[in-house]
């Protein structure tokens, strides 16, 4: 039986690495990197960085990744359609890559628990019954818990609680009312319309990177400058990666 | 100025430090720590764990933890006059511990953003601007991280969103409605009030220790057996630390 583990790498910076996910490192035989093509050139190279920094031989299996339609109107089914092609695709190096008794292992940026699809991914093979395979997870410092670190914030108040949201939930209006509230994955500053609550925003770009960028403020107040910082850098890198918290003046307490 | 390193270190197995924070405790000279007395002698011999592995020699300063009333009417309230106290006793270990350009390190279990009294303790300090000093945080791998990694699961689904709430929230029905639930700092299982939903539960104690246990299933069904084996856990051990995730067959898709 094949053993894969799913290694969180957290958010960039090798230092992020747990101990036990740099031991993880060690035990596998073949890394599978899902090549997404010249868009993640950048990411390539980081991870590299990582495998370079804690090993001083290594194997990766390059897998091309499946085109993703990001214009379908059915977003959950266009999702996982291109899952369901992802995991053939892994499923395939699994055998030709993979010894049958092998380790393999798979890198997530961030933290494998918040919206990657590397643990469905790896139920649909198992479900599938094709390539017997065992997994374990390592969990990684998220996007999230470095922006809370560098801005000194908790993301939980005392007493409250937070949302962990995606941009698209927030601009289609199923965010939490009731709590702060984290956005991830969000293409257009979806936060836009907590405009008016005296809402505080702290905001965070390529987090665990050189490139870092960090703003914080009053929402109304740094929301456009936020707009204009993001637009540049996206520009200027081709690509951005961003994430942040909306802090609400009005979160109900318990009673 | 005295410099303050926040280290996340984890939840509890000395392996889920990050590189960064095993060399931020070696960049320390003083560990300042709360003692809370006997109850948490248990925790003390994992901090020391931690500490052993990875420092050849080091120096702890003990400070009593002023008690905190858990039984007050005004939750809020009492957590503030605590922290207060608090507050006022590290300030005095700053002054007669650290030297005025010392370093030294507060150590945070799981991680400092989530649910965890330092960093306002700290910005209580700086404001009171009585010792000056400034201070970084370090993020740690949360019990929450852990407990999806061991049920190898992710905390948000596709386009979904999770809200990570107290126990204390979900029994006064608090509690995000359309989506996952994440329950910590619950002394009662409040999510006895997601029978009949036909939820799933992911539960969790002890992890990262040696003692970790694990259940998952529907909750209307494993819900008497978690309960059961909670309170044999916790009547064995003299304590319990616990969490556990409500995944809701409604959750409410985005358009």
């Amino acid at each position: 039986m094949r053993h894969i583990r799913v290694i969180g790498v957290g958010a960039g910076d090798p230092g992020l690495l747990t101990v036990e996910a740099v031991k993880a490192l060690r035990s596998v035989e073949v890394f599978l990197v899902l090549d997404k093509g010249e868009t993640t050139a950048e990411l390539t190279a980081a991870r590299q960085a990582i495998l370079e920094r804690y090993l001083d031989t290594y194997r990766i299996a390059l897998i091309a990744d499946p085109p993703r339609d990001r214009t379908a109107a059915n977003y959950e089914g266009a999702v996982e359609a291109w899952r369901d092609a992802r995991s053939m695709a892994v499923e395939h190096a699994l055998r030709t890559e993979v010894g049958e008794k092998g380790t393999a292992g798979l890198l997530v940026w961030g933290d494998p628990a918040l919206y990657d699809g590397t643990i469905t991914m790896l139920d649909t093979i198992v479900a599938r019954g094709q390539v017997p395979l065992k997994y374990d997870v390592l969990p990684g410092i998220s996007s999230v818990q470095l922006l809370a670190a560098r801005h000194r914030i908790t993301l939980t108040r005392t007493a409250g609680a937070v949302q962990i949201t995606t941009g698209r939930r927030v601009a289609a209006g199923h965010h939490d009312e009731d709590t702060d509230v984290v956005v991830m994955l969000d293409a257009h500053l979806a936060c836009e319309r907590f405009r008016g609550q005296g809402a505080d925003l702290y905001w965070g770009a390529y987090l665990g990177t050189a490139d870092e960028v960090l703003i914080a403020g009053p929402l109304d107040e740094i929301l456009p400058h936020v707009t204009e910082k993001r637009a540049r850098l996206r520009e200027a890198k081709g690509w951005i990666m961003d994430t942040y918290l909306v802090r609400r003046g009005g979160s109900k307490p318990p009673v």
